[in-house]
């Protein structure tokens, strides 16, 4: 599939005691270190973006307006994070003055963050940059003080070397020992498994199918000492279609939905991959404006073709369950390894039958569930999966009449959208990207958005820690002025002692 | 061992249902009336006290003044996590603002925390009130909007008890449904099981051994669907002496050690269960001083039999492995289920060599490890285990001399002492009671503390949601006045949109 070859278990070894030797040199570092580290990457992307574009359409033929604003995204993510880094108030710095004449007297705490060490992270196929070598995880991992082993995806190996490459002269410029970033190549489960066992591994960032996230969680559960997994594995990101807002806006729905289905070929995590509605004339109308948009919306090569042969596989089983129609297909001919955007069809009571129905089938895809009635559809809520986002169409009075749908949709995901559409993952603080099991290993953390450096940090309290030893974030007169909680306070000012 | 049956799988099933029909009403309660019935249930411990300390007494043995000062402690967990619940700074509200004119439009996103829902707590043997019934973990996921379902310890079940009545009286004047605290019997392994297996259970809290806590997070993470476990399993404690300090205080620093050794007969999970010094006169004084405290305190009883027994075995099997010498033992005559304060030495070599000088012997009991220099000190801290605390013995000098030495004990634990004893653990927003595995099963979380409360909950961004629906922590008007990120800064204002 491509030139590069599996590390052997002897390279991994290498690789992971020159991670460790380059963690207990960068945790040390300043945040502002950390961050100008995270900038240089930055800016020798941007470098690199002429040359890397190019090659990541070859690989995923995916059109270069979208990777583009991908490598913009990614490029965004280093520096952002980098600035929220050097900010420190992610620290969440504690601090609780000794009170010596209290009986017992109480002593002088003070509690930051500290990285938790070598971190293993996976590229996923659908997103080159934004999500694969200096993708999202690994600006986290940098900018919480963890070296990064990426585990390039092999379907395309050739962008990521570019990428590492881009790294590696970032650590250079940053005379970073060179441990603070490996990058390994490893098409079989054999690379990604010594990895995770490794004893100097100690958290991995994933990106990708429930399988191959599902498999690492359980690897890192079951060494002697287990790590913390966050693995975002997908979702089918159901819509939910309230019926005075269906009634008066049938067809700008569908159009907008036909778009977010198909968006670069549906190979999105956040994908609407499941609409549900009570059956009326505004559903009616809706299925067919959807039906009649998909069929214009021209199919598209998929990523790589075993991404194209397990949407086939996919969508055909789907479509050949119980009680699921085939609403809509795009009519212009595919070629092969494209997608084929695709719209089907089923009764609440035979996607409630069949979990079959509640499988993500990755790619341009969507099943419109059509409910007797309003119990119908609280019904589905009761019984769907974890899921990264979900979404409520209705108007006001939708929303108010059906509060307590929207109050038991909000347990099944990690982000709740009203009148929109699920693709389009803005990065900042306030993005949760995560969700209950199965959508991601552990839904208190987030993928997207700076709050991502939490997966890879660990509190260390120090009681009575001359200031001297102290961390500077702990000392006594807030060198890095940033917020503190200070004897139950938020403040920037200095403690006096 | 006492009147209780352990529950059957149908009140099990039963109380789950009633917990999840609480959590649908409990979770959207304002952070003021889950501060207020977290106050009530404090109040109603107070009612209690006088007729609950003489059953703890009988149960556990511990002496009166512990006990008044646990059920104090309890006390001011519930106020003080209560006061920090209702605060609501620990929901990092985030809020950013949209940018319709951008290309693409930016959305709002708006984030805070939900609570995760039903919680399972186990009661711990050595902490009848602080850590069991109405304890940290209970008071945690209260304040995080959770249910509790609690697995009372056996070996305090009446105790456990009346504080489950106190707690039920607090839910009756609060009009909760009674849903929101469940208290059941289990003596046996299969009740703690049907606890942590249940779909409707969504976290676990545990205090006690490795064997126990490892046991429910490898069967919660084998689950359909994997649910976080927060368990705090122990810990040997290193004391690592440094020889300036060594030199000028052996005596005070052991009879400082003496009594921190066999506090409660040594039953507290940070118990200092091993002490490394550097060979020398300091060292060489150190060991002789503290003997000699030893040998004057009194045996006395343990929790219950099965404590004394496994404290016995444990002993016995540490004081005779190869190496290790019996350096004092109390000099009074032990009853039975006393645990008899015991202090043993070995070499590093030994220590090196033997996993079994490792393990934790809970009880009153602490062995000296001799060092013949700094690098082998180095590599004891190199192959020691996740801890909760380490601490460090030293004069500036020390410190500063054997920076790398104290550089590499952090990545080691939780909690950092200088100059200290590591019992007593202050209840305050900078402790961190928790550690890399083995000492815990999530080093990013702990469970002293009202950070404690972020081991139930999971942040949802709200994407595009008209205010009227938003939770009160993010409506445009800050109607909290909680401190909020709004647009990448902190503050209390209100957002004009």
């Amino acid at each position: 599939m491509n030139k590069y070859t599996d590390a052997t278990e002897e390279e991994i070894n290498t690789a992971m005691q020159a991670a460790w030797d380059a963690f207990n040199v960068y945790r040390k570092y300043s945040l502002k270190r950390r961050a100008d580290f995270m900038r240089s990457i930055a800016a020798e992307m941007e470098i690199i973006r002429n040359k890397v574009i190019p090659v990541a359409m070859e690989e995923t033929h995916l059109p270069e307006p979208r990777l583009q604003s991908e490598f913009t995204r990614t490029i965004f993510q280093l520096n952002s994070y980098a600035d929220y880094c050097e900010q420190g108030v992610w620290l969440d710095a504690r601090i609780d003055t000794a009170i010596p004449a209290r009986n017992p007297p109480k002593p002088d705490l003070r509690k930051t963050l500290v990285p938790l060490g070598p971190v293993v992270v996976f590229g996923a196929s659908n997103f080159p940059f934004a999500y694969s070598t200096a993708g999202g995880d690994t600006a986290c991992a940098f900018a919480a003080g963890c070296p990064v082993i990426v585990k390039a995806h092999p379907a395309h190996a050739e962008t990521s070397e570019l990428v590492a490459a881009a790294i590696n002269k970032a650590t250079k410029k940053s005379n970073l020992p060179t441990g603070i970033f490996t990058h390994i190549h490893g098409a079989g489960f054999e690379t990604g498994k010594t990895l995770v066992m490794h004893p100097y591994t100690k958290a991995v960032g994933f990106t990708g199918s429930y399988t191959g996230g599902k498999a690492l969680f359980d690897m890192a559960n079951q060494r002697k000492e287990p790590i913390p997994v966050f693995a975002e594995m997908g979702s089918i990101n159901p819509v939910y279609l309230l019926p005075e807002k269906l009634q008066q806006s049938a067809a700008d729905i569908a159009r907008q939905y036909a778009a977010s289905v198909t968006l670069s070929v549906g190979q999105f995590c956040t994908n609407p991959g499941l609409i549900i509605g009570i059956d009326g004339d505004g559903l009616q109308q809706f299925i067919t404006a959807l039906g009649n948009e998909i069929k214009n919306i021209m199919p598209s090569p998929m990523l790589h073709p075993g991404i194209a042969k397990a949407f086939a596989v996919n969508r055909t089983k789907a479509l050949t369950q119980s009680g699921v129609n085939t609403i809509a297909v795009a009519s212009a001919t595919a070629k092969e390894n494209d997608g084929i955007p695709t719209i089907a069809s089923a009764t609440a009571a035979a996607f409630l039958n069949n979990h079959v129905l509640h499988q993500e089938v990755f790619g341009p895809y969507s099943i419109v569930i059509r409910c007797k009635d309003a119990d119908e559809m609280q019904l589905i809520v009761q019984h769907i999966e974890g899921q990264l986002t979900s979404t409520v169409i209705g108007t006001g009075n939708d929303i108010e009449l059906y509060k307590t749908l929207v109050d038991n949709i909000e347990l099944t995901c990690g982000r709740l959208i009203f009148n929109g559409v699920p693709t389009g993952v803005e990065v900042c603080l306030s993005m949760q990207h995560g969700g209950p099991f199965p959508a991601t290993t552990d839904a208190r953390f987030t993928s997207v958005g700076a709050d991502g450096i939490k997966r890879f940090a660990r509190p260390v309290s120090y009681q009575n820690c001359p200031d001297i030893f102290l961390p500077e974030e702990l000392k006594n007169e807030n060198p890095l002025d940033i917020w503190r909680t200070v004897n139950n306070e938020l403040t920037r000012d200095g403690v006096e002692v």
